[in-house]
C-alpha cells in the first residue's frame, strides 16, 4: 500500500458522479482525466484532460486508457471488451471488466444473486412482450430493459395482463413485485487489499413517475437487526463479485423482516450524495481511496440527513434557470450540489441538495418544502 | 437579492485560497477565471480559465479585469490602481479596492485601527534601520514591511537594540511587543446588504521558525466572555472597513482579558481551513456568499478539530513527495488537502490536514504525532 499521487487515473463518463469524484480527488493532488460523449458534460472543466469521445467505442477506450495507469467508471453502460482488453495489457481496471459485466446485464445480474446464495425476488427472462404473456404467474411484477436502462428509463410497471402492451420487446426480465416495506440502499467500497466498509443503511423514496430517489433519508428507521442484516449482505455481494471499488446495493426490506437485494451499481451512486456533508468520508473520496488500495474511510454518520433530487421540471427543455435558490440557501444546514448541466429538460437529474441536522423528522418537513420552492425551468 | 450563476468571476491569486475557492464554487455552477504570475499555480487546472500573468501589473490585470463581472482576490498584493479604475467601470470589485488599500499597507492598517478604536498595540512607522534606534522604547517588538510581508516574510522580532541590524530597510513600522496569552483568531463575512456573520474564535500555535500557523484549535479555550468581544471586535473592523467579502481578524488575548487586533486579511485564510469539515458552512463558500450578496451560512462548528499545515520539510527542494499519507489516511476524522504544487521548498505550505472529532485534547495528541509523521520531501 503506497500512495503515488502522480498515477494517471481514467474516468469513464463526465457526468455529475465523475464531478464529484474530480472534487474529492482534488485533495490528494490526483489528476483525473475524463471522457464523455457529450462535449458539455459536468467534468469538462474540472477534468485535468476531458476527452469527448464515445465510451462504448472499443476503439475510442483503447485509445483513452493507453494514456492512463488506472480506469475507472462512473457509469457502467461502457465498452467492457475494451476494459478487458486495456487490463490484460497490465492497467489497473477498478471495478474489475468481469464485475461490469455481471451487473450491466440485469439478466446475468439476477442470475449471479441465485447462483451466491444472495436473496432476490423471482425472476424471468424474456426475450419479446410475447414470452411476456406465458409469465403471468410473475405478475404484478417489474419488467426491466437487461442492458440500457438508466435513471428511471428502461423499468416498466406491469400490474395485469392488460399492461403487457407497455413492456419491451427486447431482452428484458420479468421480476415478481416485492411487496416491500422501505427500499434501502447500502454502499460498500472494498480495496486490493480485500478491506470491505459500509455505509450506515439510507432509506429511499421514489418520485412516483420519474422512478428516480427523489428523496434520500439518513439513518433509516428500519431496526438495528435489518440494518446488520443490510450491511452484511451488501458485503456478501461485493466479496462475491470479488470486486475493488465502490456497489451501491439496493435492497427492500420485507414485512417479514428479511432484507433482498434489487439491483447494484458497481460506481458511486444517487443514494451516497449524502454522505459528502453528513458521513465522516464521501462515497467519492472513498472510491478513490478503494481504486488505490488505500486505507478505506471511516463512514459514521456525522448528523440526520435529508437528500432531495434537484429534476428538471416537467414542461421545461432549454437553459436552465433555478428559481429558489437564495431562499433555500437561507435555511440552516442546507448545502446545494449543481452538475453545472447547462441544459434542463424533464425530470433531468440537475443537483441535488442535502440538509444536515440533529431530527430527521424535522429535516423532512422542510425537505418536502425545499423541493416546492426551488424549481429548476428553462 | 437575486442568484445568477452565469455571473463571471475573476480570481486575482491561483494559490492555494483560490483552488479551496474553486471547490466550493463548483456546487454552484458557478464559473472562475483565475490569474497568477505561476503558470503552475494550484487553480491551473480547476479554473474554468487560468491566465497566467502579473496580478500586480496595472495594464494585466485591467485586461483580466474586463472579461469579467465580479473581481475578487485571494492575495492582497496586487495592482489596486487597476481594481480601482475596474470598479470605476461598473465592476463589482470585492473586497473594495479602498479596503484593499488600507489592510495592504501594514502602517495605513494600524492608523485606520487607532482611527476607528479598534485596539491595537503601539507602533510607530520607519523609513530605515536608522530610525529604529529612534524607537527603542517599543522594544522588545516586532518590526513589519508595510508591504510585501506574506507567509511569515517581512517581519522581525527585534528583542533588543542589538537585534536592530536584523530589522528592514524600507517602509516598516515597529510594533511594540504584546505579552499575550493566546493568538486567536475570527474571521467575519458581510454582504453588500450588510448581513454579517463571525465564525467561532479559533487559537493558532505559530511555527517558531518560520512565523507561519502550524496548528489551529477550534473552538478556543478562551472564556465565553472574551469570545463575545473578539467576535464583536472582528464585526467592528469589518463594519469600519465598510466591507464586502471575508475578513480574518487575528487577535491576541492578554493576560488581563483584553482582545486587541493584531492585523486583518481580506480574503480568506489559513486560519479558517478547518471550517471545510468541522463548520456547517466553510469560509470559501462564504466567501462566495458574501461577494454574490447571497444570504450568509451557518458558522456553527460541528465538531471540535485541529488543523495542521503541511509545511515543506527543511532541506529539500525539488518534486514534491509526501510520506506517510497512506498512514494518516488510517486516522479517524483526518481529512488531507494537498494544494497541487509539484516543487516543495523549506517551510512552503504545500497542503494541510483537518482532524475532527468529539475531544479537542485527544485531537492534539493526535495531530502532534500526524505532524511528525507526515513529511514532504524532495
Amino acid at each position: 500500500m503506497s500512495f503515488d499521487p502522480n498515477v494517471k487515473i481514467g474516468v469513464l463518463g463526465g457526468g455529475q458522479l465523475g464531478r464529484m469524484m474530480i472534487q474529492s480527488a482534488i485533495d490528494l493532488n490526483l489528476d483525473i482525466k475524463s471522457m464523455d460523449p457529450d462535449p458539455n458534460a459536468p467534468c469538462k472543466h474540472l477534468a485535468t484532460e476531458f476527452v469527448n469521445g464515445d465510451i462504448k467505442d472499443y476503439d475510442q477506450v483503447m485509445a483513452f486508457g493507453a494514456t492512463c495507469d488506472l480506469i475507472t467508471v462512473e457509469i457502467e453502460n461502457v465498452s467492457i471488451e475494451a476494459l478487458e482488453a486495456l487490463e490484460k495489457q497490465g492497467k489497473k481496471v477498478f471495478p474489475q471488466p468481469r464485475a461490469l459485466k455481471i451487473i450491466k446485464d440485469k439478466g446475468i445480474q439476477k442470475q449471479f444473486y441465485l447462483d451466491n446464495d444472495i436473496p432476490t425476488s423471482p425472476f424471468v427472462l424474456t426475450q419479446s412482450l410475447e414470452e411476456l404473456h406465458q409469465h403471468t404467474d410473475l405478475l404484478p411484477g417489474v419488467h426491466k430493459l437487461r442492458t440500457e436502462g438508466y435513471d428511471g428509463r428502461g423499468v416498466q410497471v406491469i400490474r395485469t395482463e392488460a399492461d403487457i402492451s407497455k413492456g419491451f420487446d427486447k431482452p428484458a426480465l420479468i421480476e415478481k413485485f416485492v411487496d416491500y416495506d422501505k427500499e434501502i440502499s447500502v454502499i460498500v467500497a472494498r480495496n486490493a487489499d480485500g478491506e470491505m466498509n459500509t455505509y450506515p443503511v439510507v432509506e429511499l423514496e421514489y418520485h412516483p413517475e420519474a422512478n428516480l430517489v427523489e428523496f434520500l433519508f439518513s439513518p433509516s428507521s428500519i431496526s438495528e437487526d435489518i440494518r446488520i442484516k443490510a450491511r452484511e449482505l451488501a458485503k456478501k455481494v461485493i466479496s462475491s463479485l470479488d470486486m475493488v471499488g465502490l456497489l451501491a446495493v439496493e435492497m427492500f426490506t420485507t414485512k417479514d423482516g428479511d432484507v433482498i437485494v434489487n439491483e447494484c451499481a458497481p460506481r458511486t451512486h444517487n443514494s451516497g450524495h449524502q454522505t459528502i456533508e453528513a458521513n465522516v468520508t464521501s462515497q467519492f473520496e472513498q472510491h478513490i481511496r478503494a481504486i488505490l488500495n488505500l486505507p478505506l474511510g471511516d463512514t459514521a454518520i456525522k448528523g440526520a440527513s435529508v437528500m432531495i433530487n434537484l429534476l428538471g421540471e416537467e414542461g421545461y427543455t432549454g437553459l436552465a434557470q433555478y428559481e429558489g435558490l437564495e431562499e433555500a440557501l437561507q435555511i440552516e444546514g442546507l448545502h446545494v450540489h449543481l452538475y453545472g448541466k447547462k441544459l434542463t429538460k424533464p425530470f433531468r437529474k440537475m443537483g441535488h441538495v442535502t440538509l444536515v441536522g440533529d431530527h430527521l423528522e424535522d429535516l423532512k418537513t422542510i425537505a418536502r418544502s425545499v423541493k416546492e420552492s426551488i424549481k429548476i425551468k428553462a
